[in-house]
């Protein structure tokens, strides 16, 4: 028994150094939202939105530390935020400039290249849950409206009134705005995760309400794959800031692709199309590579995030320099 | 006078000769959709659609040669294709599932970056036009359902029935669809344009019907910036296919991103990802890079193409060998 068990651990130990076989780790990083964030936050709110960040950040922990898929963690955390009123994305979203509603998602799994997007979701209490029904039961990436509702019907997932998704906070703002001219103002808030299970999948989802006052049916970055959210073999990407932005230049697909090719790990490759090709004042992402790297990178005052991982690294942040 | 009409001819031949000068020049490349494309195809209808192709090519053709912008040419060839019955956008456009018709466009100025998309469009005569008035008249970059469908109002854009779209055709494609279990198939016949113009701007534009027998609400590649259109200081995209898997592979975006890191040229980029990195049977793209160079690969038995320049090349093609 006692050979055994050294054999056991040797074949273990031989394993975990030999050089064909990365070691087995997990890393996951999270957003909710880069933008202005008051510096005379005061001290109680400062520490809620701590706390739901590591709140969240935890729960994606415990997916991947048990042996969980980065897909199943990634999903995992933006199901809390949405539920999490303090976030922009489910309820507690922002306001359409009509006054309702209108929630965007996506998720992609970078082992498969299988991704699931929703766009315009009125009435389901877990968009991201939907994005992955689009993606693991139909044919389709994309759905919008009512045909996204309908499927959501289909696969019987929990249902809300619009008006549930309102917070009295979000409902000021709109009123706000709606006392000015006709405008669309920054959301802020839109959540997002990245990870890297142990078996070396990556994984991304994003989840929004838009910006404050947007047009009805508009869509910003964060449902479009390859915009906002993206995931493949080397880099998974969770966008946050100005989404037309991040749209035209097509942020998540660039940090990837410059990180497949090889031409920078995906950290660095976000952090230089963060610094050099976004303006300041756009936003951030949240990524995770295939070696484990978790890059953070933003260009607005603060960013509401998270990090973890296998070698005990737990830490949440909301400005640039850590300063409170 | 004479002495007057010397110099300036000398200036021009000078400007012309300056190293640091581009020679002036304009190119276009249109598709009318990828796939299987019978070579049954009797000698009457090939050559409706090679009309049809040539037609649309001259009137981009046209609008360069006068010295217009990529952009106003790329508009202008995919109005003239949404027209036209024979192609899988505007009039002709596949049905759903449900028997509507439900149409996505984008367009994109590559000098700029601005961009604008709609999707779910169901009155607008020419959905490529509402992209455009997305791009220029909102500070949104998508706009989807009846959001597009106000914001056609608001910019008195010309309306039809739905049923309008509705050819004769596709309806009996729709009905034999329907005589089987559910599923979606390819629309093909999504169309689009690239184009260089001598002022050195690229554009690119891209409308379609989406897939036979698609779920309400489904958005294909070809709205999304970055999966089926894309353009930007370096190339020009419109890509035509499967959607799912050009959205899936941020197609366009990765096609453009390759030429401008200088990894290798428009066409070559574009040629790449069609033969390596797309499956074999998922479709096409045109491309046109800031060298002028004209990219068409496809993997599908056939793709209705055109290009022409302005060196006097002006051709259509059906399929892969030229054989009729």
């Amino acid at each position: 028994m006692t050979r055994t068990l050294a054999v056991v651990a040797l074949a273990a130990a031989l394993a975990a150094c030999a050089p064909s076989e990365p070691p087995v780790r997990w890393a996951i990083a999270i957003h909710g939202g880069a933008g202005t964030i008051s510096r005379e936050l005061s001290e109680a709110e400062r520490r809620e939105y701590e706390q739901a960040l590591a709140s969240a950040l935890a729960a994606g922990r415990d997916v991947l530390a048990a042996g969980g898929s980065a897909l199943d963690a990634v999903e995992r955390v933006v199901i809390q935020m949405e539920d999490d009123p303090h976030f922009n994305a489910g309820r507690g979203a922002v306001l359409t400039w009509d006054g309702g509603h209108e929630l965007d998602a996506a998720i992609m799994d970078g082992s498969t290249l299988a991704c699931g997007a929703v766009a315009g979701v009125t009435t389901v209490r877990h968009p991201i849950a939907l994005a992955r029904g689009v993606m693991e039961r139909t044919e389709h990436v994309f759905l919008a409206g009512e045909g996204a509702e309908r499927l959501a019907g289909e696969l019987a997932l929990e249902r809300v009134d619009n008006d549930w998704f309102t917070t009295p906070r979000r409902l000021a703002a709109w009123e706000a705005l709606r006392a000015g001219p006709p405008s669309a103002a920054p959301g802020g808030g839109t959540v997002g995760a990245v990870a890297l299970d142990a078996a070396g999948r990556l994984a991304a989802a994003s989840s929004t309400g838009g910006t404050l006052g947007k047009r009805r049916g508009r869509i910003g970055d964060t449902p479009v794959i390859g915009a906002g959210t993206y995931a493949d073999g080397a880099c998974a990407v969770s966008a946050t800031g100005r989404g037309e932005e991040f749209l035209r230049r097509g942020v998540a697909r660039a940090i990837a692709l410059e990180a497949e090719i090889g031409r920078s790990s995906c950290a660095e490759a976000a952090e230089r199309i963060v610094r050099e090709v976004l303006a300041e004042g756009d936003g951030g992402v949240v990524v995770v590579g295939r070696d484990g790297r978790i890059g953070m990178p933003f260009n607005t005052p603060g960013m509401y995030r998270g990090a973890a991982d296998a070698g005990g690294r737990f830490e949440v942040a909301i400005w640039d320099d850590g300063a409170r």
